[in-house]
């Protein structure tokens, strides 16, 4: 197998980053770890599924994925380890987190709950699998132990799920997309893929997050945008954001997180409003 | 020998670390390093000595342990590097912060002062022997170096000591702790550690810092405790903290860092007062 | 090759540095990275160079260098990659971040500009070439492809030039050095070299910062200065700064970055005033 590439919200200020790295240094002590972030803010399950996902498009196609934000550690939520429909593996809390990446990477072929003594750091502690459980169950699998020997195997659709995209197309070519996030600037980042998008560069559309449409126009690089021009511009993890150069769309448009936003091409649907 | 474990007060804000990596790959290019942390705060011997020890349980058996937390860095303070009764490797300076880890390493077996010139960076900087003295002593030990070549021979007991714990053990079963640390929740982290405390969960004791005794119960996770309740409860480097449920166990007891707390288990030497 | 030695003002919050890093094990799975830092000033090319240059002093002979800090991304900029006379590799931006530390490699011997696609990561973003443009050629350097292939030729003195120096030396022995840097203590960073500076140790000096001389003595650690005394004394990374023990030497004498700092050993050339 190849690099375990290793999320989390556990911050560096800590040694819980570096004792997770002790713990798959013992088992497997060839194995690269790439650090892809610890600073996943505090139990924000969506934002590091989003992050994961994206990193599947750059991280090779034997990666072991170790991802741990895991706000229900202690409770009932299961610990467990996925095969994707490519070849890749994954480990992380059964909590939503790994869906969206799994979902780039063929889908889940195999899942397996992580319940299996041998395989953990005993004792386990109540509060931090990441070492006792999930860092482990990846080295094993690194050093070449079967993934159904991790645990009992589950059906994949038990899996607790997590739809980043909530994308649908209407009639006539209206993308609907969730507001994700906004930034400092007052961007917002959309749902949608720039993969996704029905429409290209230089395209002209309109926009409506719930008062009425305006016009939008979509452009490769905010670069090219004029003075106080609403944009959508792709970011660099491809997803589609609502722009004003040196002004704020979430200011004009009233945007907030969670909205729904509706993006029709000129010549669509709501042409004749 | 395996990877270098290494932990520091340097931050990754400067270009410190990795200029200690860079010296650790020309001498040793093959050498792993496992960043344990470098967020020790700042000349905090007894905070990083604490953190080191409790990594030993995580680390591979013949980890190079390569830690810097150096208040001394231009004073005559001695460098040194040991090897321990388990056969793991240490590096770094003689202020004690080596030797709570040492201890869980089977003890120190041998000690040399790090004096010869070949083996660090010249010129020696007066201020940064993390780089120029500590770093090149690991690498070359990671490339097969003997300790004794490194310097002169000296004898353990000379070292400059750590004593973490400092827990007794009094008749009837009283353990006297000291509180390590307070964290913001208001939890008193204490010097014992799970496996030293001579009770089991779900223990009642009777707890005293100074100011007469209050009952406590003994609990594996915060969350079996109920609101209001005072509970020991074992965190994730498994010393036992005083923490109570929705509120402040250092507020509630008076409590502050270095003071003595005597735990008794009901049956013990308290019950007739 | 050696291992990557990689310098970015991208933090550690976000993926990208996890995601470059993902780049360049798909295409270099055994390229060892070495993080030099990541928290470069957002932008600062001459903070970035001057990191960069130190840390050539301490990286094995055979390093790649992937340095980005490219405020010109989705400009006209160049991208980059250089063979020095050492035979170290650089790729970064064609900024003059790489110029001071090719200058300490013995000088660009080969230079060329990265333009071929298939070296990239397709689709290229227009802001985040770190990870399409620059991780992809180090790693196909360390994967063995010549430099040559990476794009066209170009000419060294076409080269965005930057240099820290700007360091002379007029008769009488005066060094005319600038000032790069302030800390929070009041220390002026300057941009001479102890190896650049034409007086030993305990060397009495005069300094003039355009209001006037000031005697300065020239010490090997700022732990031998007296309370209150100006000292001209080498910090981590070799570069001489004027301090006062238990004072600013930046309030006492005035001094703003950029300013240009005259220092005259005794008996040079302003003896006579």
């Amino acid at each position: 197998m190849g690099p375990i590439c290793f999320l989390s919200d556990f911050g560096l200020a800590d040694d819980f980053v570096g004792t997770c790295k002790g713990v798959v240094a013992t088992i497997a002590p060839e194995a690269p770890v790439i650090d892809l972030t610890h600073e996943v803010p505090g139990f924000a399950i969506e934002a590091g599924a989003e992050i994961l996902q994206h990193a599947t498009r750059y991280m090779p196609a034997d990666t072991i994925y170790l991802a741990v934000v895991d706000p229900g550690v202690g409770t009932g939520r299961r610990a467990v380890a996925l095969r994707t429909g490519s070849g890749a593996l994954m480990v992380g809390p059964d909590n939503g987190l790994l869906i969206p990446a799994a979902g780039s990477l063929g889908g889940i072929a195999e899942a397996v709950s992580l319940t299996r003594p041998e395989y953990q750091i005993q004792p386990v502690s109540s509060t931090f699998h990441g070492r006792d459980i999930f860092a482990p169950a990846a080295a094993h699998l690194h050093a070449g132990v079967e993934l159904s020997r991790l645990g009992e195997d589950i059906e994949p659709e038990t899996l607790v799920s997590l739809d980043l995209a909530s994308l649908e197309t209407e009639a006539y070519g209206t993308n609907i997309a969730r507001i994700m996030d906004i930034d400092r600037y007052g961007n917002a980042r959309l749902s949608i893929l720039e993969e996704e998008a029905d429409f290209d560069y230089g395209a002209a559309l309109r926009v409506d997050a719930g008062d009425g449409e305006m016009p939008v126009r979509y452009v490769e690089t905010f670069g090219t945008a004029k003075a106080g021009e609403l944009v959508l511009v792709p970011d660099s993890h491809w997803r589609l954001s609502l722009a004003i150069n040196k002004g704020s769309a979430a200011q004009a448009l009233a945007l907030k997180v969670g909205m729904e936003v509706r993006l029709t091409p000129e010549g669509g649907a709501g042409d004749g409003a």
